[in-house]
């Protein structure tokens, strides 16, 4: 059989592995695609293809193009998807020649697992996040992602893409629940299983001693869920949570007067001068120093502050422009509270998404690949939104937040909820 | 105190009156602002205003305008928002001079409990409904609207505005669970409490000897709803069902084969050559020759059709040009559906439209303004073209069905359910 | 090379076939997902691969199974995704036993080129259409797509997969403006090239000798864009139109009273008792015996019916239950109404539907794969429901009809417009 | 004639005024309608209504309840609503005990031309601005509003609602095309008429000596609008601009490397590797030391960062824990970024807000009701958040971003733009 194209006048090769769920999971054929694309030809050198859907396939390509300069671009791109050269060579380091910012062909990164070969030997990429730079430290040897305001002078920062190795997390098959929801944002889905599918993910991050991340927007509040939040924390079923000032204000409000933005929660009426409750509430926190203080002085007794704080969770306030006051616990510099957000998804193994598509966004691009991530909105144009940005990871919910909430609390907490 | 405009050199004065709650629910604002915009002036002469927010309040107020065709302009339109001349005449009456259209100036009905004056007695108009004509009847004294289609040649329509009266309904006060609910189409509102005022409309339908009517699309099934509206119509909870031919086909696939639309609904998951099931769904229910037979033959053995057809639901299929098949009960002549639909609304108390703009719409045309109704539908743009095209006693509710359906069913199901 | 599976216990192998752009197009990968899925297992016995991207490429498959039963599930499954058994049978007839219902184990069409086998000749269908079954007439020696509800008793037709072959269109590149355009429903694109793509669709359907189909909704008056479809119908780049009673009445109430219900289009003020116009115009166009009438006594002097009628263009106002009137003009059973739309749509190469999603649907749900259809709507779900339900020949364009419609009709009927 | 509410047993008594459009502004009704609702009673001393719709109108009425804080409360919250005590008090002034809080009973400002008493004479509250409280400078005998955090020890706060008067904006007549504007959120509107209005309120702004804002959100770039905001800038109809690090990256990365994310606007296609041109931007940008210098330098020769920079419009880019970088120019803490929003608005006639809900509900925060806002996005949910917390000021537009601005550009710039 044959199974190549035929070659240009003159033409320089390379060959390149790929191994995994290669035809079923697309990469050969985005592989070959790519090449073609960039104007290169191939050869598909040896193959095996696994005859049950577990098993891993393999295949060896012969790369051609009529330049090094062509050859070398389509190499950084196979890169990216996942081939590996046969014959690897070293990553070309350079030092960084001003702070907070890279040399000018820094290699730039995506949230995928990531090698870089120093000296002939491959070392992992610490910190995976995209859009970085990655910085090998000569002493200890290892290698990190770097957002670009981290870049000290000095640094060495790995450039253009000879000597990394990038293996993308493979497309889930539709046999589990999770994969069953990983598909178009629509609303005309089953529900009920979806709301299973999340409750598994949860339990088996903690099963696996992960971490549950909950980033959740004001809506939380507004639609009566701040109670099933509460609940859920206070069963230790979130370590982690990213809100903004807005999330907070709005459930201290609840705390203190019973209504957020002036609006009886479990009345639905609007109540005389409700509005400013909201104000009076931010101010009554800052009079007292905090939430933390507010909390001692039994000024809030319920809620999912007061749920958080006695719980110990680690939490981000991430100030806005939008914001009220704000409370003094919020990080109100935009690039300090991108500091504390990448310090805490540390150990985060499943990421739920509320209502927010700042905080959505902002978490996402923060988080490697293989955090499971479930972001619920009502809105299909905000999931759509974060899926643009997003990588496939990413499951989006179509539907209403307080029903979800409820039954996801309900499914927890109940009897067959499980151990935190 | 002065409480009048400056009479214009020649003018025409015609005395009006309106009562109710006139300031508060802004009748009597928008009264004098529609003279003042149709080129009158006007006088005050009595205004006694209620001292408790129940009480009633009355207003005679003095129309002036400088023509009588202006007059009667400004006066034709005072009828609509509710005014009522102080001086009556009796309505104008003209034969139909042809089938299926109306003499020239009929009288275009609102959806609001209109009169007629016939020689000198104000008669109640029956089966009030919007852009229909009013045909009063000479032997039975009697008058109601009637259909542009169902005009037959001799009957005698009121034309112009002369004769007419309107009582409009009042804007719902805040202060029940359901006024709550009235206001703009958003999603960010407390859903535990729209939840509780839908189930208490149905019951309070109920106990008034009303019938309730269900509205439903097809994303019911899709989102494995269909359990719960089969529960609520088990219990006795829906008593007209109107519906295309695609819920009933969906509803039947899932009875016969577990999928709607290939897709097993309890696991999410696509089944093996499933979207063929749609169409062999049909395909069956034909050669049976209906939904009946097919139960009967016991092919259906459960679902929203198999609970309708046990429990004498009284139901209407109505055709569409995306339909498929049909099934043999769906009346494909939408003129006819149109006329079935209009029969099976007597006695209708409350109405439930679930996730379809086009059925919403049809019966929101059918339905006079004192039908309570409540629109659930995921995508705020489906309800707000609906309350563009509708009246203020349509409440929006923007939620995921699945778990509003499920909720509702708990409620009126469950142990404190009370009796359908 | 290895490039097989281990072959099970016992097993029985039938020999298929793929030609196309097997690999990038993910033909190939999902054949042999597909026989993996269902249990099989494969051995790939002959494979080239093309160099270029405009290469065929062509595989041959050995397909294993433990029984004849998985062997032909499996073999069903793979023709609708485009493989061929190497070693072919004749299609099997049934006579229809009834009328308008199927044989029990009739084949279901796709939307896409299918052919039949009969006494060992391929037999291209006619009339392709998704949903219905292949009716074979013995007599012309010709098979044709038929709907359920027009099967005749005696009609033969085909029953199980064997004997039909299926050549899916491959899905297209991101080469062309309109491959561009094809992919996941957002408003965050680039906008002035979709429009372009679109107007090149247009011109190309046209070059070809094709008819150009507008599918429009109401809010194509509403907005005030009735003008641009009415100079697109005038200078001919319009050859079929569906739409239904609304936006006819619409044009219509535009063109007798320059409102569209009750609201001045070119000043955007409601006009007194405007709401009335709409109901009017019904009533003097019934009077007058239809729209053509009416335009013949000079009542309407422009707008898209008044051209349409004069400039013969085919059109199909099919009804819906939400329908005031309706016109006479309306086909008001639905069923009456697809069989003229199917009429219609022969020898369309391009539709372009607008702001609506009940006659979008029914249109998609009639025509062939190969016809180009473009979506425009401002609301992302009406889009994702209809790509729910659609094939990937539908391009989404979430943007505003207005000034989509004026673009468009500058672009065509401008100085460099082309020639319809 | 009678016009009063019958004594309750023992009363208190005061006498309220009110002026304007009192009647058909809803004014009138909703004060009554607010003493009804907190448990007191009226009576309407004196009323004159204007018998044109531009005359203003009066009423003088007691208001009577039983307790003096009864009494309190119900004047307290008629002041809201633009009723003034006719016996009026001095304001309450308190000290600040601490900074970045306000005294426990601070006034709580909207954002309504407000008025102070101090000493018997009415001052002029500036820096109008909603959620903020009053400071009284008894040096200068001036108030003005002052944010939470910029409260300093011993500042002179208004405490309670005496001495408070409060004149709301009156809601607008139909009579203008941006009051036809002023309704439901809707993409069923008129477009050409939208666009009209918005063009005379920008062109009435500037004939006015006001400045124009321009609120922008990345999807002006995406959408292939930058170039006409561009044009719009050097021309000379924006003179101050909100956005944040993507627009700016955004559109710096459309000036360098004619993409936006990696998609070539003009042709709609992804480049190979472009979606590292936008870390590869900011990179360039940072390592230049800023957009300015990238400006001086020749690296960005286009676009609105270019004409913005080279036409002198003020500029606040405010940061968020979603940038990439940031670029050197972001201020990105955002209570200092507040704080020079708010500087930049002074002077503002107009607000044009684009496809950004953060920046949006930022500004409209900051803006006093009577400076003119648009807010224009194709998504009416954004649209219906901003106005669920704007004020009636805002006008909603549904349309599409990329059409809009080509529009208003070729609008204003066009020989028929007139002079900024």
């Amino acid at each position: 059989m044959t199974l190549h194209t035929p070659p240009p006048a003159a033409e320089l090769v390379e060959e390149i592995e790929v191994r995994g769920h290669i035809v079923d999971s697309l990469l050969l054929p985005k592989i070959l695609d790519r090449i073609l694309q960039l104007g290169g030809s191939f050869e598909i050198r040896e193959c095996t293809i696994g005859s049950r859907r577990v098993d891993q396939s393999y295949a060896r390509v012969a790369v051609k193009a009529a330049s090094q300069a062509a050859l070398d671009e389509i190499l950084a791109d196979l890169v990216e998807h996942g081939a590996t050269p046969v014959h690897m060579t070293d990553a070309v380091l350079a030092a960084a020649d001003m702070a907070a910012a890279f040399p000018d062909r820094f290699y730039s990164t995506t949230n995928q697992a990531t090698q870089v070969r120093v000296a002939g030997r491959w070392i992992d990429v610490d910190d995976q996040e995209m859009d970085c730079g990655i910085a090998f430290d000569p002493k200890a040897k290892s290698a990190r992602c770097v957002a670009m305001l981290d870049v000290e002078p000095g640094m060495l920062i790995v450039t253009g893409h000879a000597g990394v190795r990038v293996t993308p997390l493979e497309r889930q098959r539709g046999e589990t629940l999770f994969g069953f929801m990983n598909s178009a944002v629509s609303s005309e889905k089953p529900k009920a299983v979806s709301l299973r599918a999340v409750a598994e993910s949860v339990r088996a991050a903690r099963a696996a001693g992960q971490k549950v991340l909950l980033v959740g927007g004001p809506a939380i509040i507004h639609t009566g869920s701040g109670q099933h939040v509460a609940r859920l924390i206070e069963q230790g079923w979130v370590q982690t949570l990213f809100a903004g000032n807005a999330l907070a204000v709005h459930d201290l409000e609840q705390a203190i007067y019973g209504t957020s933005l002036g609006v009886n929660i479990s009345e639905g009426q609007s109540v005389d001068h409700g509005h400013e409750h909201h104000l009076r509430t931010i101010n009554s926190v800052r009079r007292l120093g905090g939430i933390k203080n507010a909390i001692a002085a039994g000024l809030v007794k319920s809620g999912v502050m007061y749920e958080a704080y006695r719980n110990g969770v680690d939490m981000v306030l991430a100030g806005s422009i939008r914001d009220d006051g704000p409370l003094p616990e919020v990080v109100t510099d935009a690039v300090e509270a991108q500091r504390r957000m990448r310090e805490s998804i540390k150990g985060v193994g499943f990421a739920l998404m509320i209502a927010t598509m700042l905080h959505s966004v902002a978490t996402g691009n923060l988080l490697p690949a293989w955090v499971k991530v479930v972001c619920v909105d009502i809105n299909p144009a905000t999931l759509t939104k974060l899926s643009d940005r997003g990588s496939f990871q990413t499951v989006s919910l179509v539907t209403d937040v307080e029903p979800f909430l409820r039954s996801l609390a309900a499914e927890l907490t109940g009897p067959a909820g499980g151990t935190p």
